[in-house]
């Protein structure tokens, strides 16, 4: 997929992801890039929103892992099972998310596993920056369940 | 605090917590209810946007520990730091979060620990439900900074 493909997926199916303005603007195989101005993601302190940061942060792990599993063309549902989250510093701009897999997920073949079990476990570790600094990061473990 | 004095504080100053259409139902010293509609928090698998669970969640949390801050007269700044959120079952309808105090958390004195110390830490945890089924939880630690 692309990531206007990506974000249009997400924006017109997702009215989170259409209100926070979620946009991917950097994609391969392993690692994703997805950027949000700052004025719909604000909170009372007029900082970033710990619920905009953390589902900036969880739409772009499940773009990473979507666009996977379709470049892959296995037939699977993709959810998240469970995330944390770590808020280090205020965000005060525009909110940058940066996805990656965590080694043993890079590695997995996604149909060869979806043959052998009926769930594909795949971990993301995703950063988020602000002015170039980070701010706080996530890890999601995400679960494609065959169809 | 009255519940619409909290619903107006945080729909008025989170962008997003407005567009969730978030709103407290239900309040004490040391639990809260609130409540938030189906439309604009759903995903593309037309349940509930994982992201907006978690960002219902962790406003529930932030109203109930701001209401006792408020209620004890300290002079505190509220941020949260961490939090981990675990999605058991599709939410396929209205949602309503309740939070509450762990044991722990609930005993301390903010006054006498802000006297004491200059960060109070204090763990809340919240359940998410739809249809009267629980359908995921997740634990915010919440830190009252002393100003």
């Amino acid at each position: 997929m692309t990531p206007q493909e990506l974000t249009r997926l997400l924006t017109e199916s997702i009215p989170l992801c259409q209100f926070m303005q979620f946009e991917v603007t950097g994609l391969d195989a392993d690692s994703i890039v997805c950027q949000a101005p700052f004025e719909p993601n604000k909170n009372v302190h007029n900082t970033g929103f710990a619920g905009s940061l953390y589902a900036l942060s969880v739409a772009s792990g499940w773009a990473l892992v979507y666009n996977r599993l379709i470049e892959s063309k296995a037939n699977g549902a993709l959810v998240i099972k469970e995330a944390n989250i770590r808020y280090r510093k205020p965000v005060t701009g525009p909110i940058t998310c940066i996805a990656k897999f965590d080694d043993l997920s890079r590695d997995i073949s996604i149909p060869d596993a979806l043959l052998e079990i009926s769930k594909v476990y795949l971990t993301v570790n995703i950063e988020y920056q602000s002015d170039g600094v980070t701010c706080g990061n996530l890890t999601g473990n995400y679960v494609i369940v065959r169809k």
